[in-house]
């Protein structure tokens, strides 16, 4: 019978799968999990149809290694702000599960270099939890541990954070930190550092890179294609998660990336930045969290609307396709959405449009279809991304209730979340 | 006073903009309409601050040539199916909105050249709609229009669509078209054919370079790169609106076009498809419609699946975050997506997952958190792109109503709209 730690060859409906033995869950003792050469776990249900071969034995589980954290006088002052995530998770051999490094000494045990390159003030964990997990009231957090290190000598924060929301956060902490004068780094791991592709470390140095440099903006550091190479610098609000494992999953969208950076070089890429001041930094993090977004696809019913104006929501932002259209056919009263579009405007909601398409903007002017739509009170984002509309939505509504002023803010270009001059080599950096 | 037809720069409120004087609509007289040197329109309300200075004076307002069909006996007898859109309209310099062109004859007098290639059997107009106005009746009726003329001597048919929805409309064809001998290209235009930068000549063309070839595959045509070169033939489940404006705003999403096609070349990129036979074709159109694409996003209220359950819907796809992960916080009740997705899949709802991130492929078995999910009865759709996945849970329901039998399909690969080996190159091709 297999051990844990043997390597095993197992046959069963699932297919033919090679890997090492992890000990079973408490409550799935029925259920063999393994890990697999590509570094992902499967869980495979054991019953008389699979057949297991013990190829190898003895894998040696190992304990995480543990690194003081000692100043470094000559270096700048950078704090860490983990979050949870992949980044800061390891594969615990005991239960085969991925576990949270909750001690920060454990979690430098994976970039010990990063000590080399800045000197950590100090490591916090205002929580730990999964990126999809996130609300804003996380994001809220974050913004006020980060503010409160830039605002007590630190030349610039990193937050490690779980990728799948990543962009979301960086786009709440753009608009939460207000008079941002120093840099701040988002970054997460697409591969567990239990993984020969961990890609946090790579990611963590350039992150204290950036750190460094002159962009008081938020920005996000991963990766800048699958080599374990460079990283990318990527403004805060123009940045989307846009592959579901590769290490250079982030991309700028509409926008090009502040920079390019190496574990020792360092080239800007868009000079379009917020220059290092040291004026102090606001958390001003007023969110409302009745907004939504609402994807439009043919034939969806507008009644969806309805629903929103019932919940009492105050913004909503429709990804709309091309320019800026959901179906306004006339002649289709079960599918036109005008009706429900003024409807909701009428009882006071802010409905917005971002572009389904993602790249290039929106133009309300070009077909009377459009005109029709900007005419019913719809509020056309220009290339905003629909992640970015909804969390600027949110702020703007935390902040005023005037539906003239809250429009206003959302037109104007903040935190660069409208980029009406998208440079030719922006379509898919 | 400027006239119809004359340039004139005007400064409003809107800021300064040059252009030739469209006539007033009829319902509109107090706005100003131009046609800017973009080629788009603008409409500009005429208060006492504007200020219009006539620049030059009597552009002609042309009318629209008309061109006979005639036989080409040694071509390859091909179909044109016209929806409306775009390509198929042009700024009527009358009334100054967008026209439709209602005549076939109209439609080909843009491209001349196309009857050189092919010769055109039959150009029908089931009907003529803007593509955000399109629902799964209209896909029905363009299935039932191109099997018709497929299996009634045309060895190809080329369908022109609005480009908001084309690929919407392309995976529904894909799935509806069953038993497809014939290559069958789905084409449009970014801009309208009174525009010098009318892109539709060229996809037209290259469409037709595509109905001679040996694909057959419902693929949609459009450029390939911004300039008028070549366009790409994407698969039709694979294929994704990813720009507002541009030319080359249709992308491959993880899988590679089938083909480059020129003017007068024919470039195989992937070789992986199905070739031309002489097997009948069968309108096979029926569609669920009570299927809703709803996309996550971080603090998202899981009571939105109540609505859906509320009005009895049979299918919903979640465009998930990461490898596949709404929150399933145990800790935060107000945001766990975990009680709401069973109580919808307990009452028959299938609940399919597809990638927010677009790019790349689900895993459920990556984390915990995700086998949870997969445990509870969500269908993880693999690399399958939420539009695609939307169209395909329709027609999949339109056809079994057992559960059972409804899963294996929408994991079964159908016309490619699965790929589990998705080449490297294909990540922002």
């Amino acid at each position: 019978m297999a051990k844990v730690g043997d390597r095993v060859k197992v046959e069963s409906k699932a297919g033919m799968h090679e890997g090492i033995v992890l000990p079973s869950q408490e409550d799935q003792k029925n259920v063999l999990m393994l890990k697999l050469n590509s570094g992902y776990n499967i869980g495979i249900k054991l019953d008389k149809s699979v057949k297991i071969k013990v190829i190898g034995s003895g894998t040696k589980l190992e304990k995480f290694p543990i690194v003081n954290l000692k100043e470094n006088k000559g270096l700048p002052n950078i704090s860490l702000v983990t979050t949870g995530g992949t980044i800061g998770s390891r594969l615990d051999y005991k239960t085969g599960a991925v576990h949270t490094l909750l001690k920060p000494e454990e979690f430098l045990a994976n970039v010990p270099e990063l000590m080399q390159i800045v000197n950590l003030k100090k490591i916090s964990q205002p929580f730990a939890i999964w990126s999809q997990d996130m609300t804003y009231v996380e994001w809220q957090k974050i913004a006020q541990e980060v503010a409160k290190e830039l605002n007590s000598g630190a030349e610039g924060v990193i937050v490690t954070h779980g990728t799948d929301t990543l962009h979301y956060t960086a786009a709440a902490l753009s608009f939460m930190l207000k008079s941002l004068s120093k840099p701040v780094a988002l970054t997460g791991g697409q591969r567990s550092s239990d993984r020969g592709s961990f890609d946090g470390a790579l990611n963590l140095i350039c992150a204290a890179n950036y750190c460094k440099s002159e962009i008081a903006e938020v920005s996000l550091i991963m990766h800048g294609e699958d080599a374990d190479t460079y990283c990318l610098a990527i403004r805060g609000t123009k940045a989307r998660k846009f592959h579901t494992s590769r290490r250079d999953a982030f991309r700028p969208i509409n926008d090009l990336p502040f920079a390019k950076i190496w574990k020792d070089k360092f080239e800007l890429v868009n000079p379009n930045y917020k220059r290092r001041t040291n004026t102090k930094v606001i958390a001003d993090t007023k969110f409302e969290p009745k907004v939504a977004l609402v994807k439009y696809f043919p034939g969806a019913d507008p009644d969806i609307l309805n629903y929103y104006i019932g919940k009492k929501y105050k913004g909503i932002v429709i990804e709309a396709t091309g320019l800026g259209n959901v179906s306004t056919n006339p002649l289709n009263k079960k599918t036109s959405w005008l009706p429900m579009l003024k409807k909701a405007i009428d009882r006071g909601i802010l409905v917005c449009y971002a572009p389904q398409t993602l790249y290039g903007q929106l133009h309300q002017f070009a077909y009377s279809s459009l005109r029709i739509q900007h005419d019913a009170g719809v509020l056309y984002l220009g290339d905003m991304l629909p992640e970015t509309a909804l969390v600027k939505l949110g702020w703007v509504l935390g902040h005023t209730k005037k539906l003239i002023e809250a429009k206003q803010l959302m037109l104007a270009n903040l935190v660069g979340e409208l980029n009406p001059r998208i440079p030719e080599e922006a379509f898919l950096y």
